[in-house]
């Protein structure tokens, strides 16, 4: 029980990887995270795209102006959502986001969200390198590898943000 | 490592619950997890409004259209964002509910994430209820206590959602 709070607290934004690729387990089982992830109705409105094609990578890196660490990821997944199959899909693929997040982390993983999804021209130019069709979102790039800095576990919990029964 | 990737998949949508109620310390945890989740820029545009007065938990149930299960919750927590902070505030708050979700899950609770922000009207209402400023958005309600039914653990992978290096 605490053991799993703690994987809440050490999930940080990592974006220095080792040179060491993932296994399909792995990978297979950050998407299963991402499945596994609240969701409006159960409407599932994800679709994932995994790149680990070094070429493409590299694209990706050029192509978002805070993609650089992607140069030296071992994988990204692309957190897309079908707009057509449910208008909750921006939370929908957050959850899902945090999800893969956390199972990178328990997997021994780094790994850090790239905002896409709010700033049109990132969107659309992930869009365009992955050939997404333009009826699916682009929520969020992740980057993962084996990380190559640590930070320490935290939360940042502060008595200012919390209302008792009103504001 | 497996145990953190169970919780994901144990955390289900619990919407009956037992007459007990949360301790402090849990109430705590939950607002910890919930405050260490990834966000945009780290600007923590996050507030949370924690419900346990029973005559507000009702007035929630009557004014949202899926919220009758409030009336027998321990706890509600709205996560709400600071329009003003930061315009990522809509994913950030969904990573944070879900971070919520997980600990809760993790802590032996059961909840149920019911969505507010996207139907202006249920986060004008909520906001109505809890005297939330006009300037902060209303994400989510979290309905929270000891559950009183059993989901089993599940992933919903499937191989059609997931794309390899293009769409």
């Amino acid at each position: 029980m605490d053991k799993v709070l703690d994987f809440i607290f050490k999930r940080r934004s990592i974006r220095a990887y080792k040179d060491t690729p993932l296994s399909e387990k792995d990978i297979k089982s950050l998407l299963e995270a991402g499945m596994a992830s609240a969701n409006a109705s159960n409407r599932k409105p994800w679709h994932f795209v995994v790149v680990d094609d070094r070429a493409v990578l590299n694209e990706l890196a050029d192509t978002h102006p805070y993609g650089g660490m992607l140069r030296n990821a071992a994988l990204a997944i692309a957190v897309c959502g079908d707009t057509a199959i449910s208008d909750w899909w921006v939370q929908d693929c957050s959850a899902s986001t945090e999800n893969i997040l956390l199972a990178a982390t328990a997997l021994g993983l780094g790994a850090v969200w790239i905002g896409c999804h709010n700033r049109i021209e990132r969107e659309d130019a992930v869009r365009k390198v992955l050939k997404i069709p333009a009826t699916v979102g682009v929520l969020s790039l992740i980057s993962i590898g084996y990380p190559d800095e640590t930070k320490r576990a935290r939360t940042q919990y502060s008595e200012k943000k919390v209302h008792r029964n009103n504001w």
